[in-house]
């Protein structure tokens, strides 16, 4: 007897089931209705492409990407993220596009991230993209799709928080902060949430930038109001005659302005100047959505005009969103949102006896012609265990059709809740 | 600058994009409508096993099997079906599990298959299994399900191939065949197809099969007829009495029968007695699916008894089936079947002007509340330039509203093929 092997799973890597993938799957319908409703494209990408494609584009989060040599000793890796790959798709297929062009992906995604983290290592994200425009027409139609989307979903108070890399950037260079030290600041505002103000002071001390402007960057990711005007007013002081900035700061209330004649709520979107996003790849507009209640983000995205770059001389602007599907999908069980009928079937066609089993099988294919999700019992077991195993399954309607009902013409529908029965003819 | 990347995929990990997505996700949902229709749940497994839970169950095929160490040196591997991942959730999760179980999922694969077979390396899978019960009920079952399925594809011609494992096992004891031959000899009929009768008898007398009884081997093998009860027949001759062949011969003749009792139709199901599929962990019924004009199978399976005391000392009977989505998309493809509407908008809205913005969002907002895929026109570039947009994208009906619809509330619908336009009230 060979020996058995333990049957589990990789940390961060998990079976999904029972009414989780409910959830799941309602979740993936909303957003593809969603994605479909403004005329994206379905695309899929390959898991696995070549390592060189995927390196040099996540700053430090690279170390988490899965790389090895496959059997023609490529160095291949698996998936981090859905943007890169589509920014290599986009160039690869250049000559097959009619720009502007729009997709949508949701698919899986690897990262070797810390399991103390409790973080998985393996989850889907929900991606849309637009590549070829610089209009902020498309900027702000990410924030439509995204802010459509949770409200199909039952957020109708979701938060987008928006901010403008371009806008940050000139107010760094505007303290004569050497171009170096950009990224380093990014890292250090990106912490704030974390470590607090004196945090952030001592992350920037530690990055080597001068101690006489660190009040300043302060100043510029502290300000926070619910009101827009006030906040953009406030950075608009800061940033002064900035032109980089200033055509950030302008971008933003093209953005805003768009958003509004879109229908969104002043509520939903939110000015963040703190808000810079770990990966390197943004250029223009960045923005995550959040909810109260809920730590982290739930989405996250911006503008990456220059990654298309990488592969190929041609420029194309991109802008794009990925929608975290899990931490959304855990919210929404622990809210006990989504479907309520969790059940495989919506009728058990119980099986009176060996004899029986054609006239079962007769009735449970007309019942699915008819539109139901009908399962049939496999062995003539006592009735009474039969009923315990549609109830096990939380089926909801049981089906008794045996010799007499046959004689008949007819069968029992037994509501399982309510014990009711009812005849209905064949 | 650095330098440039080249945009490429690795060699058999391709991009789906336009009209073949839109076949891809059709062939897709007709398989998840089918799959609930008989009260199959979803399951997802991880993309991701530890490298013990698959090796060991492929036979000559494990070679293919993707296989790496991750950030914790751990040896995993990149799953190679969805069967024995399958086997080893059902073991994992026994205690949360009421059988029999029933379960369905669609998701990808990875084979380091050899490229010059032009075979993909990453593919998707429709499987469906049946855990817990040893009723004929549920093969049967699985064939029904099947037989839906491509019959709602619009292959009311597919024809399933059906043989049974103890039948062979049987067929071939009852020669006086060393028993650890018998997977040699499953090996070499595989070949059939390929070789030919007489390199089957050269590959018999290669593995060491005596060389008295490859005639009769030959004979079994060679058993052919559309008529179902013909070929039971001539099996029953061959088989005598041996009782392990007449076990899988009767439950043949019980999963006819009950198929019979569902409506599927004698020219749906042929016995083969040459079908013998080349895993290992098949012990019962065994069966694949094709259709007239394609060469190989496009859906395969079995019941495979023993493969959850791989991992567990409680037997775990199941049954269960793999469609190939590739050879299935490609075949629709080829002949042209599924959705003829690829577009992925209904409705383009131009941009007259950038005074427009407001007004094109919120119709466009309007018209999607109302159940339409509406894409909008970033740019305000010229009419024709914009109509000719809409026509590449294959979108059937722009819309059209200026100012001057506006000033009379009203927009203009124009239909891309005919030319002719509407106007709609706003």
């Amino acid at each position: 007897m060979a020996q058995k092997i333990e049957p589990r799973t990789l940390q961060g890597f998990d079976d999904r089931h029972g009414p989780e993938m409910i959830v799941r799957n309602y979740v993936k319908s909303v957003w593809e209705e969603t994605f479909q409703s403004f005329g994206y494209s379905a695309i899929e990408t390959p898991s696995v492409e070549y390592s060189e494609i995927l390196t040099g584009k996540y700053g430090e989060e690279e170390k988490l990407i899965y790389q090895f040599h496959d059997h023609g000793d490529r160095h291949v890796a698996l998936r981090y993220d859905q943007t890169v790959p589509f920014a290599r798709y986009l160039t690869q297929h250049r000559n097959l596009l009619t720009l502007p062009f729009k997709r949508y992906e949701i698919s899986r995604v690897w990262r070797a991230d810390a399991a103390r983290k409790g973080r998985r290592r393996e989850f889907y994200q929900c991606d849309i993209d637009i590549a070829g425009t610089n209009s902020m027409l498309a900027d702000s139609e990410v924030l439509q799709v995204l802010s459509r989307g949770f409200d199909q979903l039952g957020f109708p108070e979701h938060k987008i928080l928006l901010n403008h890399r371009k806008m940050v950037t000139g107010f760094i260079k505007s303290l004569q902060i050497p171009e170096d030290k950009e990224i380093e600041i990014y890292r250090a505002i990106d912490k704030l949430d974390k470590v607090g103000e004196e945090g952030v002071k001592t992350e920037l001390k530690n990055r080597g930038i001068p101690e006489n402007v660190i009040p300043q960057i302060l100043e510029f990711i502290s300000i926070d109001d619910n009101n827009n005007d006030v906040v953009l007013e406030k950075i608009s002081k800061l940033i002064g005659n900035n032109e980089l900035a200033l055509l950030g700061l302008n971008q933003i209330k093209e953005i805003l302005n768009l958003c509004k004649f879109a229908g969104i709520n002043d509520e939903n979107i939110k000015i963040s100047p703190r808000l810079v996003r770990g990966l390197d790849y943004y250029t223009g507009a960045v923005f995550e959505l959040v909810i109260e209640g809920f730590p982290g983000s739930l989405a996250g995205g911006g503008r990456y005009d220059g990654l298309c770059s990488r592969f190929s001389n041609e420029e194309i602007p991109a802008v794009g969103v990925a929608v975290g599907f899990e931490p959304l999908c855990s919210l929404m069980a622990e809210r006990n949102m989504g479907p309520t009928n969790t059940a495989p079937a919506d009728l058990f066609v119980v099986l009176f006896s060996e004899e029986m089993k054609e006239d079962v099988l007769k009735l449970a294919k007309s019942l699915r012609a008819q539109g139901s999700r009908v399962q049939i019992a496999y062995e003539p077991s006592k009735l009474g265990k039969q009923f315990q195993f549609a109830d096990k399954l939380g089926i909801p309607k049981v089906i008794i059709y045996g010799p007499d009902e046959k004689a008949r013409g007819v069968y029992v529908v037994k509501d399982m809740k309510t014990g009711e029965q009812v005849e209905e003819k064949l």
